[in-house]
């Protein structure tokens, strides 16, 4: 992970000035909630996701780096609007966007944010500049379309694990894949590498998830850096809980169904009554298999690539620093 | 403007065809509400322009379809998310978006609409596909920052004529610039031509707007088809309040202030107070002599063009009528 610990920083580094930058532009009422966001960090994997693809293909950094800024920015877009329709006061810590000033400039702010990311991306000098410019905007709707998937499934029970990785991978899945191979066509990759860089992107990015919805109930508190047990208080349509629903006794589900519809509960004892069927049903590794096949596909990926191994060693650390996270 | 209502039509039957797509396209709760906005309807002005301009030029007319959907795509996307902000309830003497559906759904459809422009964008096949998109993103960029002024004017009284005028450039003029800018590029008109048809959008829309200001406080309600005096109820900033308080007497500027602080009144007294107070000034002339300078500028742009004279008078028409429209 050295190689994308160092594109982190060089990333930090330069959104620290574009930020500070888009603060200053008037009207300061749009453009200071998008530094604020900004500001409130994440880990920036995506686009060091894109600066590394970009220099494993022999990209351009500088066009690497304004796509890198325009997948930035737009993932900050949907996480600032996410929170509007969630309702979520808090983002790592700190107000969100439409608590800190209001929902108005949160909308508003969020749409501005949308189209900056095309103009970061529309600075790229590359003659591929067709292609990266139809991908991200493929994704960026399927982005959306991955999101509504997600607020309809809020009130459905009967959500198949068909159905649900098809949401995670718009959701999830696409942004990352579309950073992988944006990378490769600043870098002039075959059509076939760039394929395979977004299938690799595809399948690292449903891994994520997995791993993001077994942290949310299986996590330790103090590394994970969120409540425990979020998604079963809310009835969230995990994996955990899908597989949960598709392989429990008849006596189990109708345990975990009254727990789902109950109004009034104890939430400390709903999230260890949930847990409990959980572990009878042993959910836990059904979601561990369905991580290490996708990790397998996204390291069969990896491998077919027409790059030197000494290039592939760089995205294999990269898969395992992810599958390993524990926040 | 029989051309001019030739496009429209033509505009009506694609954009009919197109949003029955769009409204068919899985997940349906994001793109119902696409269709559902569509259908409100408008007078498509902005499609038509980007259709009349290339037509002017010699563009390819498939590729000017596909910018004017994108254009009407993105303004109605601009209205939804401005339903929200405003809290209206009625567009058209229908609900708006949010109030047939809710506004989680405005919000996120919205941004799929924002996006679908792109995309529509994107399938045009000129070699001026670069300078479409750049000219497309730098545009709606200014309509948010337009937007901004706008919410930030409602809690000021010291709003400067040249301010407004900026402010309704920004949330108006620029995007029927674009329209007349992006059907010169399609036709490959030269880079003085493209300019001019830009500028010629501007004040077309500069004047467009100060008519939509003098028709809300003095249309006909039969005609206008809204409510007459919405803005002085809400104290809106408009040209002719700014010039009002700007060329009041003390006294009479003392009087509009205390009609403007008022938190309890008659609505139909506030209305005819306040137009007492701006007839008193001459609002109106020093509106319509705004309009007329606007409308000369328009002239002078299209009298400058390196078009023929009967491609001109095309141009003459369409700003005759909408000098000439009384909603």
């Amino acid at each position: 992970m050295e190689k994308v610990s160092a594109l982190q920083e060089l990333f930090f580094a330069r959104l620290e000035q574009e930020s500070l930058r888009i603060s200053q532009t008037e009207p300061v009422n749009l453009y200071r909630p998008v530094k604020y966001i900004l500001d409130i960090g994440g880990k920036r994997l995506r686009p060091a996701m894109v600066l590394l693809s970009s220099e494993l293909f022999g990209g351009n950094q500088e066009d690497a780096m304004k796509a890198a800024l325009s997948v930035e920015i737009f993932h900050n877009f949907t996480l600032l609007h996410d929170d509007i329709m969630d309702n979520a006061d808090i983002r790592r810590g700190r107000p969100t966007v439409h608590n800190q000033y209001d929902t108005n400039t949160a909308i508003l702010s969020g749409d501005a944010m949308s189209i900056h990311a095309y103009e970061y991306l529309l600075q790229c000098e590359t003659p591929n500049i067709m292609p990266v410019i139809k991908l991200f905007t493929r994704t960026a709707i399927e982005v959306c379309e991955g999101q509504q998937y997600d607020m309809d499934f809020e009130t459905r029970i009967d959500v198949t694990v068909e159905e649900y990785i098809e949401m995670i991978r718009l959701k999830t899945g696409v942004l990352l894949a579309c950073c992988f191979k944006t990378g490769a066509l600043l870098g002039n990759a075959s059509a076939q590498d760039a394929q395979l860089m977004y299938d690799f992107g595809i399948n690292l990015g449903l891994a994520f998830q997995l791993q993001d919805d077994y942290l949310d109930t299986y996590g330790d508190v103090n590394v994970f850096g969120k409540r425990i047990g979020g998604d079963i208080l809310c009835n969230k349509k995990t994996y955990l809980l899908i597989q949960a629903l598709k392989n429990a006794s008849p006596e189990l589900r109708a345990d975990l169904s009254s727990w789902i519809d109950k109004k009034d509960f104890d939430e400390e004892e709903k999230i260890a009554a949930v847990k409990a069927i959980y572990n009878k049903i042993g959910v836990a590794d059904i979601n561990q298999r369905a991580i290490d096949a996708y990790y397998e596909q996204a390291v069969a990926c990896s491998n077919a690539l027409q790059l030197a191994e000494d290039k592939k060693t760089i995205l294999f650390d990269l898969v395992d620093a992810i599958m390993k996270r524990k926040k």
